[in-house]
């Protein structure tokens, strides 16, 4: 690995995020807390505010439009306490781990009135042309997106 | 209008269709019963099953990957009942107006359990060309479907 | 009508929110816009936001735990534009008419990049103590809501 | 471990379900294909469809009303292929193992189409009386749930 990309992995993996999340009525279920999936919900926020700070040059929302898309292919949570309707959760995000076609972010998820954790995520995801149907690299996609 | 459109918006009229979805735990919120907002997924259920048992050439299903959207333009729900976890819905659709660029549906949402109307939904959708989005004549639209 | 109702009455519709929500890749379906039901969950924003921002002597999402629920009766949208992934929304509302036992929201929602409006609903709403099953008076519900 | 219970346990841990789900225009996102999230709805079914053909004396749906949850502590989800509008998934459910306080569950998704593999979940539930918050034994559950 040339300097330049040991360079930007480094730079990845010391970002690291912190996002708010308000709790909607509509996201709790007949036991009156937070229903199980919409925690996939909540870390997808932590996934899109990581990218859209760690300073690339466009909005990580514009890839879709271009034919990219950052799928995911493993994701284990670990639910640690419950979250009711007008909870705030604040998901803290960095990456874990950088592999040649995917890269694993680590959250967690806690509950702003008392700092308790509530779930623990980690999700590897993958970025593929969506014509091709081919994966990136991932350090070259980061280059490619870190770079003005 | 020809004979044979005449005769296409007498058949479409004339439909009637009546699909039985089950309630998940999902569905419900923390006030013990379904979310308002799953109404709108349940009529759409609704709305499949009337095109797949129409007559058409093909499942409606498919029209999305051909590039022609069935959206929507207004909907009115009227909420009577309520619905629970366990629970199955029986929705009975018909079409209630054919326009130039826009037909109505008009579907009753049942409780299988004891036959009370849980909602009445008016909803109005369009066909449009998702590349060149325009609109199409709502009846040459259901003749081309129709047809052999 | 008695003169203090009717000043709470007076209050409660001149009283506007703005409200600011997030589109999410989850919100969006695959004609890569913001599936209908989803304008369910930002006008349920703009309630919440609204009742927060009225005066009350309790958060609104406080009432789901004592007992109160403030259900839908009747709603009404009319799809105007599109939203997509990474759009926000701007939620205006205000209330329309305060009946005996229901009341009607007015809300607008526009796409904040350029300000066109993407959907117009109207939602009747009631209050219901849960354990009786019996809908409140609504002004005496604001009454109660916003005195100290 | 007296004889009976090992008994339950070895039928439990025998039992094998099947579930189809259909899969809605509205469980699908911009990619075009269904939202990751949506996989936790669908081994949900698979866990419901399971509990339902065990044999138990009532249906599972009924625990969350005699104020018992079933709630999950642990989900992990690997993404073989994806899913579209139209298709429908088989869910196949197994308990793969049984703890004192807690049991996980595997459930393999298929295409109905051509049988591809979609997704493999292991999600780790436990069963807790609502009032108490106290977790129930995992065995002296199902012995009640099971026995005439």
């Amino acid at each position: 690995m040339n300097d330049q990309l040991t360079e930007i992995q480094e730079r990845v993996l010391h970002h690291q995020d912190s996002t708010r999340v308000k709790i909607r009525f509509n996201d709790t279920d007949a036991m009156g807390i937070v229903h199980f999936k919409n925690y996939m919900v909540y870390f997808d926020d932590g996934f899109v505010s990581f990218m859209n700070s760690i300073g690339g040059n466009k909005p990580i929302e514009q890839f879709i439009y271009e034919g990219f898309g950052l799928g995911l292919k493993h994701v284990d949570i670990t639910y640690e306490n419950t979250a009711k309707f007008g909870d705030y959760i604040i998901v803290k995000t960095q990456i874990e781990k950088i592999g040649k076609k995917s890269f694993t972010f680590f959250h967690e998820l806690f509950r702003e009135s008392d700092g308790k954790r509530v779930a623990l995520v980690k999700a590897t995801r993958f970025v593929m042309d969506l014509n091709t149907k081919k994966l990136r690299d991932i350090l070259l996609f980061f280059k490619e997106f870190l770079e003005e």
